[in-house]
């Protein structure tokens, strides 16, 4: 198999499902029950929260496990801004659809909703955030790295300018930018950050959600009060530590890692750059290496995908999260303006066990299809 | 160990943990992607929620898999009253804490929320049900089988009498009824019911909704398309086919497992009744076998599972989601109307692998700490 597309989802490590199966078959017991073998689990679950905690060095946040990136965005972006009643609150025009499809709920609340342009880097604009942040903004949402497109938006700056308004939190989405990018900005500038952990070698249905605790977060799921009242229900321990596994051992390897893809990406990049018909949509600066975005004009992306899938090879057109709607990909058209490659565009994703050979091999089906009539 | 708080969790079947390991070993695509790693994930899932529908014998209802009961609860009532404004909706005194928070929510949000009172066997009043329900109720949830005292709420019957209220739509919480009591209701009369996972020797962090599929469910989370847009995010495949299979295993043994806890609490009932100082607060008809909720006279329940502790005997106060709170047990309230038998009360769960011999040891243990002074 040759698998471009760890944007989507990638195979779980078995480490990480060795510590979920001692979980469950040594301490099962429920975290919120009074006796031992319950507050056994809870110290477990206490020890995932403060691993995480230390890896990035957070020392006023709390950390809440969900049951993945799709639960802890809605609890960030709800959770600030159900404090209040049609305020202002600003996102980019590039976010992933679980944060786009809060922004569009509150908009029909009647929130004002500022949707940040992105330039043909796919990167917002600081002036632009700034001239729209205001008294009246409660909450700004920015991702990381962009899932589609891999650009990094300037996380460092932005906490800056949202700092300055006093009422305003940021939320940042890192699913795609956590443990591959070296981060610039210190973790405790960000207000409330999302992760996944299936993006990481991990499982699905585990991420977590890091607040600041000074935020007062209204609950999206009502129950009882564990995990802050935020995430009620039976706590996952086993799924916490094994979330919690995936981003340590991912964090220990980012700078190689990184490093690495870089190697590949600039390869990859080159090589696409000599076939004809074949555009890249990606940045040219601030991109991430673990992903890269092109079109085969004239070929639709998912005539693309599965000509690629005849090889054995795995592409994505789009989100695998928007994949079964067929329209311009939102990204794509965000920077190129252009319908045709946004109908066109595919996802390669790379990870540091990519190959050059696997990279020749997908370059050689790429030129098969782009010099087809 | 003496373990007595199968209501609380369950050791997790081996057979459940290899079906998630194999699915996290072999079948980790992306459910959504389109190419064959990702349709062979989303067969899998299909497969699962076939298989969930067949158990149940379903012809008209959609499954959604969730992260567990509390999610399923949430998407249920809040899926089904945020259809309206300031409706009526019914459910119970002794209803577990997820669904009840869920109401005291549409109770602030302007709905007219009608508690229905229990009995001294815990059992709800058909005759008040009746007379609460009109053209204005949108929603009863009222659960299967209580969690603290064991009671068996006449599902049938109230699905006889929602069903006279054309909109009103019917849902059960069945985590404690599930695979345990054999239903004497047809599911397809219940318009959703809920189910939990980890209950049945499956895995925290999973559950099910069910639900009719004539009815239009308001989205909780927002996110993209997963899951009828109910349950957005990357789809759990290896959640799903665990859950499935562990409440597979557990439905196909309900009837031999009944009949063997049928005894057993018969036994221990019995012995109960023998200690001076002690009452038994579930009810003398329409119980399930699995509870057995005592008060020891004048012994705080928490200094109660302490002493037992000491034995290696796990016994709950409460229920273990509302563990951390203090308070006279709400359900042993509503039965008894008795504060001091709500601060004294102890629930015993039983299973089918529990033993004589461990029942005989912890009620030795029961007239110890009944007898001090």
């Amino acid at each position: 198999m040759y698998y471009f597309d760890f944007t989507a989802t990638t195979p779980p490590n078995n480490e990480v499902l060795e510590v979920y199966n001692l979980i469950n078959q040594k301490y099962w017991g429920n975290a919120s029950s009074l006796y031992k073998t319950g507050s056994l689990a809870s110290t477990l679950f206490e020890k995932a929260k403060n691993e995480l905690k230390d890896i990035f060095k957070l020392s006023n946040h709390n950390i809440i496990f969900t049951s993945g990136a799709t639960e802890a965005n809605n609890i960030a972006i709800f959770g600030v801004a159900n404090n209040y009643q049609k305020k202002h609150v600003i996102t980019s025009k590039v976010e992933h659809p679980s944060v786009m499809a809060c922004f569009e709920h509150l908009e029909k609340q009647g929130f004002d909703v500022t949707y940040l342009d992105v330039d043909e880097n796919g990167i917002i604009s600081l002036d632009q955030l700034e001239k729209a942040i205001n008294n009246d903004t409660v909450l700004v949402s920015i991702m990381w790295v962009n899932n589609i497109l891999g650009s990094i938006q300037p996380i460092k700056e932005i906490t800056k300018i949202v700092k300055n308004q006093n009422r305003a939190k940021l939320h940042v989405d890192m699913v795609q930018g956590m443990a591959k990018i070296v981060p610039d900005f210190d973790f405790n500038d960000i207000d409330l950050f999302t992760v996944s952990a299936h993006k990481l070698n991990g499982l699905k249905g585990q991420g977590f959600l890091a607040y600041n605790d000074s935020i007062n977060l209204m609950s999206v799921l009502k129950g009882s009060g564990q995990q802050n009242g935020l995430k009620p229900g039976t706590i996952d321990v086993a799924g916490a530590c094994a979330c919690t596994k995936a981003v340590k051992i991912s964090y220990l390897k980012m700078q190689e890692h990184y490093e690495k893809v870089c190697e590949l990406n600039t390869y990859l990049r080159q090589k696409i750059n000599q076939i004809t018909n074949v555009t890249i949509n990606s940045g040219e600066k601030n991109y991430s290496p673990y992903i890269l975005n092109i079109s085969i004009l004239g070929k639709n992306s998912e005539t693309v995908l599965h000509f690629l899938e005849q090889f054995d090879i795995y592409v994505a057109a789009g989100s695998a999260c928007n994949s079964k709607i067929r329209k311009p990909e939102r990204c794509v058209l965000a920077v190129t303006n252009d319908e045709n490659r946004a109908l066109s565009s595919i996802r390669i994703s790379l990870a540091a066990q990519t190959t050059i050979e696997e990279i020749d091999y997908l370059i050689d089906k790429i030129k098969l299809i782009a010099s087809k009539e």
